[in-house]
């Protein structure tokens, strides 16, 4: 069944998983569409963000934000329509970004949502480049990150929107790029099309030796987002001094407890501490002001139009493809930006 | 054989110690005492600082310090008295602070020497609370940890050199100061003498439980010297935006290799990224301007003379006993700050 006008198909979590999520994690309930009261608005969703975030969520540990209920609609960014308003400030056909989740209709207050206006081009992009992954980007890489020029900047998932983006940034502000990535034709697309200086695929025999000489004057800042075996490869090349953002630590979401050893505790305090490393965790939204935020919108939409930026998008069609849209990327399966066509 | 005014008794490295050092570790050598060139001065050494970054000095490992060489001379901060000197700025009979090593005497051309005067009351203490320890504390706390008002700051190894001065700095402050140390004599001297909140013995079955049961509000600064078993304690405690200041892991110094697992690197980096926690490594005259220590040595000097700053010293006698010495704080038996009245 397709998004209808008599509906509302609700994407919901069944159980939490144990490691990685199946076919019984998710489960699409149908519910009546909503009916906006005083100060209401109702919304219909267009497109659904899929981000590695999303995992965490499922879980029910302590965390940055509260986990999604059994039984509750799953979190998530939408591009939505505004199809019925009691709010002044949103009209009928006016285009929101909105955190209303996976389901095809949402009542909203308007609190935190953005009106990106009756026609926005493009506007999917903002729930990627111009959105969230960018800002994650933009601000790790230049707030914690601060990669000098001439410095060496690494980022894994360089073919998705926050790899992608933090080193064509770091590329702008010249410093030398080297994104990781799985497989050769990611890696031929972060060094021709997104003009990173060199792409190691993580999925080769010899990872290791590839990174390190790709990195003869070591690594400065390295963009953690995946943890694990990248991290581990990157730990003995960081030079002194050097900074490392956590903005995410996706390959190791699907862990069901802690892995095998050698406890490689020892390896990343020790490097910390001789290297004079600073490693700071950020969630995008609680970690900076909202005045950062127009400084990104003012430097993004400027490369962007200047053909100093490139993107991705992967486009999903329908919400019953949501779950499988997300299980794949956490498995590393998608390319560039992934959304849903609701 | 005591120090005499013939020989120069040095303590060399006779070998790198795969583990803990043992016997086999350092040796005793006897060579004649220099004589001062032009622009050089001769020095005595008076008092030996023993310190845990010592351990890390005779491995041959990429640091922040040039390894010691086999047979070289043990790395350590001195104080020593000029005997003779063709330097203006030194007068035989001056005590200074240097870093002329494990042996009765050196020669210096003065760079990087603090002179401390003919006479200087405790004179000792420049190799701890006036010192690099104390100021260790001071700016890895202060500029790094950064604690406010009623917070709640952690540090291990509290009876030590650097955990007595944080935990004072702490209460000062206004932030609540909970200690580890190894044993009850420790612990009650932690809080009874040095006015910690609380002192967890770390030795105890219960240790874990008895951390969270003393940190009721959270960890909102965790001053890192130790790593091990006290790390693990302290990350399920960690606040939203704590700071983690590494100025050492010294529980993992005589470590020949990776521990067994589980491989706790996803709950370091996990906690680092859903607590957004800044964590920092440190080398105290490498990471802080020299700015800072002007501003330490008022602060401290103020604080010692007030009585608001308690330190305990434990003096051995005999150069020939430094390394039994040194090994005895590696394994947590030293008691206040170690030196060595060669």
């Amino acid at each position: 069944m397709p998004q209808n006008t008599q509906t509302n198909r609700q994407i919901v979590l069944a159980q939490r998983p144990k490691g990685a999520p199946d076919a019984n994690t998710l489960r699409m309930d149908t519910t009546a569409i909503p009916s906006p009261g005083p100060g209401q608005m109702l919304l219909r969703t267009v497109f659904l963000s899929l981000d590695p975030y999303m995992r965490g969520r499922m879980n029910d540990a302590k965390s940055y934000a509260t986990p999604v209920a059994i039984g509750g609609v799953m979190t998530g960014q939408v591009v939505a329509e505004v199809m019925v308003s009691n709010l002044d400030a949103f009209a009928p056909g006016d285009h929101v970004l909105a955190g209303s989740g996976w389901q095809d209709y949402a009542l909203s207050d308007g609190v935190e949502v953005l009106n990106l206006g009756p026609a926005p081009a493009r506007a999917s992009w903002s729930l990627g480049v111009m959105g969230m992954p960018g800002y994650t980007a933009y601000a790790g890489l230049l707030k914690i990150g601060a990669p000098k020029v001439g410095e060496t900047v690494v980022v894994a998932a360089a073919s998705g929107p926050v790899g992608a983006t933090v080193g064509q940034i770091a590329k702008l502000k010249g410093a030398r790029a080297v994104g990781i990535a799985g497989g050769g034709a990611k890696c031929k697309h972060v060094v021709e099309v997104l003009g990173f200086d060199a792409c190691i695929d993580h999925t080769a025999p010899d990872f290791v030796d590839q990174l390190r000489a790709a990195c003869p004057a070591g690594i400065d800042v390295y963009f953690e987002n995946v943890g694990g075996k990248v991290l581990y490869a990157v730990l003995p090349l960081l030079n002194a001094f050097a900074r490392m953002p956590v903005c995410g630590v996706a390959s190791w979401y699907n862990l069901p407890g802690l892995p095998d050893g050698p406890d490689m505790g020892p390896a990343i305090m020790g490097t910390i501490l001789r290297m004079k490393v600073k490693v700071q965790g950020f969630i995008i939204f609680d970690s900076f002001a909202r005045s950062l935020y127009a400084e990104f919108v003012r430097d993004m939409t400027g490369w962007l139009e200047a053909g100093q930026m490139q993107y991705t998008e992967e486009v999903i069609d329908g919400l019953e493809n949501a779950p499988d849209g997300l299980y794949g990327l956490l498995e590393g399966r998608s390319f560039g930006k992934r959304v849903v066509r609701v």
